[in-house]
């Protein structure tokens, strides 16, 4: 029996090849040892979910079939179609994602996890998250289009008509940079779920359901919110000693693993300044200030910016309204999840933490208790 | 960082009053330092429910009070039952429940987990579990009774008919018995999704994936499924032999906690006397072979008897049909599942354990990568 570590820090709760967080160098490698920074600008988001799936980034080849096999798989099927319908459309998009991929993936007996039902899930993700979005706005539910990546049908789904090129590259980005992220705690969920030996679909919705939270993929919506109410690199000032001093936590800095910058934030701060040019000197002021203000609060603290912060201004500026932030983060991040998954089976040992009882022993009441 | 320890086997992830499970003296304590063997016999599922939840047992106007609560919340809303008529009705049950609890338990924003949704989220379990159950038998889905108890209103519901007390009973001791478990798999899924600040509904979906798998909740079915391969007394000592000769693992038999005899298995035994009398005697001579043969194999290994074997044979005496096996065990832990999550609350912090690396170091591959 070892020592409590609240939160399982510093716990290793599994070995891994899928993707590792190198948080002491602010390094983070990809499956087969590539680093993110050499890694992002030269793929695209299915050639990443290749990589995470299958060991190695795709020859041309193995990467059409993989772009024909996601494409055809963006339809919802009627179980999942009809649930959709059935919801109330000003659901929290979240929560329509997990019901909705619940649902496409229900199946008559319990099957076990394939690399062929991680394709397909994460094929079907920006189906229902641009579904959901259109719903909210009282939109018409636009069909997936077979001709378009990925991420360029994602926002095609969304705006139903063809999507600005840098857009696409914005949206494609962060999908790239957000796959994976060793384990993390939906990443864990869906491991834990993976390691009774159920179904892929149930991971996946697990998984959903953890990134939900705002301590993991709420964040980024939070990072946002912050911004909008600080308004402007002028008021930032202001705003920011103002939230400080009401012993308000900054949104978008902080990480479990990272000590020093996240490489990702590196890449998307700068995406930011095209991407998104006057939320950029508003967050860009925003995080020296946090940076300044935290490190006289906290000297031995590192007080990184993380992801979360700067993703949030690359989605403004890709047009992803806020509310579907979370949705983002979940349709980049399936591919690791089910890769992880995918993973786990070599192995394949239930998950089965021990506990410390907190509670009395038992001897403090009559037995046999009185039938009431 | 500490050693790894797969399935993260005696590492403490949570500190609990909920309930206990003491292997090595063969004990489970319920919330409060109740014996399940003193508690069991005493009181329905509604009490234990109100006792996980709130750390004592009811008083008899807090217990009315919870059973009015929750027959009042024993209907779908549109959203789930729109969802459920769109299922195929012959998908798995449980695949049934993952979605139409997720539909159920959908909201416009981000709730924090409350003892009021932890009592609807229990009370509609009866109604999805028997609404799958009809629907695939090509029945029409009944209407909940809010003048039953939940354990007769789910036979209720299930039949269409005035529910026979003994069968009630049985269901109803077997939802006491499941209510909790520790820090089991699926609790410390709902736990792991907690843990970021998710809502309660994505814990239990969480959850009822994580049941799902046939190392967890899918294990009863497995031990019903090996009693019907064996079909009587007369030919288990053959089919024991045989199966162990092919190293077939023999289920219902060995859990990572207890050293000696499930306290739950026990008292399930001696139900399963009366509750399925033809069923009991194939099982008890199972079981004798079973113990036998596992400890000629490995006598170092504690091999006893563990829930799933003797749960099976109560349930079936209870009228339910196998394939409803692993809904049952939901229906009775979703109220451990939310106790859990509660009690989280009081010192939430993400659950993020570490990982070890064991792909290449970054450097083998050519950098920058050329754009395909």
């Amino acid at each position: 029996m070892t020592e409590f570590s609240p939160g399982l820090e510093g716990v290793v709760a599994a070995e891994t090849a899928i993707s590792e967080v190198d948080g002491a160098n602010g390094r983070l490698i990809y499956r087969d040892g590539y680093l993110i920074e050499d890694l992002a600008p030269a793929v695209g988001y299915e050639e990443v979910a290749y990589l995470l799936w299958n060991g190695t980034l795709p020859t041309k080849a193995q990467l059409d079939a993989l772009r024909k096999q996601m494409s055809s798989a963006r339809r919802l099927n009627d179980s999942a179609r009809g649930a959709l319908l059935a919801m109330d459309p000003q659901t929290d998009p979240m929560d329509t994602l997990r019901t909705i991929v619940s649902a496409q993936g229900a199946t008559k007996t319990l099957t076990k996890p394939t690399l062929d039902e991680a394709v397909a899930i994460t094929a079907v993700f920006p189906t229902i998250v641009a579904a959901a979005y259109r719903r909210r706005q009282g939109k018409e539910v636009m069909e997936p289009r077979a001709d378009l990546s990925h991420a360029a049908n994602l926002v095609w789904m969304m705006e139903g008509s063809d999507p600005p090129e840098d857009r696409v590259h914005f949206v494609e980005s962060y999908l790239v940079l957000l796959a994976d992220h060793g384990l993390n705690a939906s990443t864990f969920a869906a491991r834990v779920i993976a390691s009774t030996g159920s179904d892929l679909t149930s991971c996946v919705v697990g998984a959903i359901g953890a990134l939900k939270g705002p301590a993991h993929g709420g964040a980024t919506f939070a990072a946002r919110t912050m911004l909008d109410k600080i308004g402007s690199a002028d008021n930032a000032d202001r705003w920011m000693h103002e939230a400080h001093a009401r012993h308000e936590r900054f949104a978008g800095f902080g990480h479990r693993i990272y000590r020093t910058y996240d490489p990702r934030a590196k890449i998307l701060r700068e995406m930011a300044k095209t991407a998104a040019p006057d939320l950029h000197r508003t967050a860009a002021r925003t995080e020296e200030l946090a940076l300044q203000i935290l490190h006289e609060a906290h000297p031995e603290r590192p007080n990184a910016t993380n992801v979360d912060f700067w993703a949030s201004v690359v989605l403004t500026g890709a047009g992803i309204p806020k509310e579907l932030f979370t949705c983002l983060f979940a349709t980049a991040r399936v591919a690791g999840w089910t890769a992880h998954v995918l993973e786990s089976l070599a192995d394949l040992r239930i998950i089965r933490p021990a506990s410390v009882w907190k509670g009395p022993e038992p001897g403090k009441h009559p037995v046999p208790l009185a039938k009431r």
